[in-house]
């Protein structure tokens, strides 16, 4: 059962520095004076849709049903770009029309999108340059107070989306990439255990080696404390992913790695 | 009518990582254990007291009627500069008589404004450096309790304010001034659509030219998707503003231009 | 009497680009989707423990009687170490057994402390490094929906505290230390009027010398505005401790001084 007072959360590049964030809350409770807000960060990079994308589904699925996703990286924002709503099972999300929704599409399935009819929900403003309060907060603030999902715009099939970086064979080896750097340092891979079953039973060996930034590690970790100090080390993360690490220290500054990077096991 | 449960936001120059801001969440909820707390900002710089103004002008109409706006940039506390409460028709202040709500004083007529009575209100504490916890805080919980207004202090009419920077006329020309740069790099000037139609009666020229840091722009777009990569462009943001930006990038960094700079439209 | 609706306040070292602190609150609000949670910070320098034990200190008594208080500055995630909860006359505290709870086992007495049964509390998870989401989230949702403290486990006694840093007699001086810099610059010490009064009653002086940074400060002023713009002086501040300061700029800069630097009284 979908919950009385759903959540919303709020997932922009607006930084904390100027009144964008303010606004768009403002808006949201303006029309839905109970509405629960949660921030999940306004620190993506400018316009940085990927970025986006991949912070989401690192976190959505946390939040309990019948959540409302708000997703506001928005280069486009005043141009014919669309802006859509998409129901999956359990969540709502709302974003431009721009790709920052791929790695949700990946998981969520099936969705419905739609898109959202901004001649009846665009809030009238003297400038097209903030369709986070002037578009999106009164949807999420309506979508919050239970207004038919199908209210919202007509059902489009070709939304947006990139490509997925996916690892790529190369001989007896696997090559992945760096997708994401947290704040530790830490560089998290878009290769998992079951990449590492691949490249064992195909080399028959039972610790992989591991190549990044002209380092070879061998054999994986179970936790953080387990590493050293001045070599770089490789566990399982929370999310299932392969992690390169360096104890109390940024693996990302060692190697000199960035999202981008090149990883790859043997 | 006034909510049942009045928001109260904050907006101060405290930042993210003392716990300034925590301190003074916790004071409010603990005389008011239901308040319901916004943040508008922590990072206004430190002691800008015309940047949190500006701020605050930015999106304080955003919010429900009866919120109560609590400003703390306050590089006077604990000298004899006085606090203030003031009540405008739709919402309410609590701010250091310092300036800092000098644009809601531009905008907000009539208010009534009251100096917040110190011997009363003032938490006890060892060092007189924490009016944000130990007297706004207070007040503000109370505030949203709905004790009435007029037992905060005496009214009072010299309430301080700076001047509004204004745009001045220059032969055919208007000369106005970048009044905020957000974190995208966007130049935000005191220019509205008003004062290109001055220009243009006076000049004849449908497409105004505007002058910003040696490059000369010619005539407006309509949103940022329209805009340059290389050249920066205009237009009216969503505050009614004339606002310079680089498609994708930061027209600041290209202009080498900061709050203050001149701006001028012929 | 304990609210029917504790507060649950977050203090982490994860700053607000990852999905972290998102993923946290996720975890709390999907067991207790009424769950009300405050952030102190996420701004503690990666892996701090002592900044982050210094910075509950100054603000958890802020908070109303039965508030939660979450401390996950965790290197050692994953590892052997314990996690801790901590029940004193008015508060609960969750948080590794590594330290960061030392400032309040200084203040808060008794204290009761459990050792958190992770077989039973730890969610299941690809990898163990985000025990604020799959350990601490989950036992503060359950104690903010007033399941019995005695639940989580057992009550320990060896658990870890570091070394407060304690102002030493030098002949007729103090030598003190500061503890933290504030966003402003702003240095506290560990030295309180207390301290002071020691030293007069020795050196029979009125006037205290400080001594810090290579210069001589003579007497203390009541407030940051009586300060001077070119000279550091010295006040005491809310919580009760000498602070030195720079009227409206950072006297860390002027002194070059960081935490951990010394500051004499005589």
């Amino acid at each position: 059962m979908p919950p009385l007072r759903p959540l919303i959360t709020l997932l922009t590049d607006f930084g904390d520095s100027d009144w964008f964030v303010a606004g768009m809350k403002g808006a949201i409770l303006s029309i839905h004076p109970d509405a629960r807000i949660v921030d999940l960060s306004h620190q993506i990079a400018p316009h940085r849709i990927d970025e986006a994308s991949y912070f989401l589904k690192s976190c959505y699925r946390d939040f309990p049903e019948g959540t409302i996703h708000v997703v506001v990286v928005d280069p486009g924002v005043g141009s014919a770009r669309r802006a859509i709503a998409v129901k999956s099972r359990r969540y709502f999300f709302l974003a431009p029309d721009n790709g920052v929704l791929t790695y949700i599409f990946d998981e969520e399935q099936p969705v419905e999108v739609r898109e959202i009819d901004q001649r009846k929900f665009l809030r009238e403003s003297p400038g097209r340059t903030f369709d986070g309060r002037d578009l999106f907060a009164p949807v999420a603030a309506r979508l919050a107070q239970h207004e038919p999902f199908e209210s919202y715009g007509s059902v489009i099939e070709n939304y947006r989306t990139f490509s997925i970086p996916q690892p790529r064979r190369e001989q007896m080896a696997l090559v992945g990439e760096i997708v994401y750097v947290d704040r530790f340092g830490n560089l998290i891979s878009n290769l998992t255990p079951a990449h590492l079953e691949e490249v064992s039973s195909a080399t028959k060996r039972r610790k992989p080696f591991i190549r990044i930034g002209g380092r070879a590690i061998e054999g994986l970790v179970s936790s953080y404390s387990e590493g050293m100090a001045e070599e770089p080390s490789v566990l399982i993360n929370s999310d299932g992913k392969l992690e390169v690490f360096l104890k109390e220290a940024s693996a990302a500054d060692l190697l000199q790695m960035k999202k981008g990077g090149c990883i790859e096991v043997s």
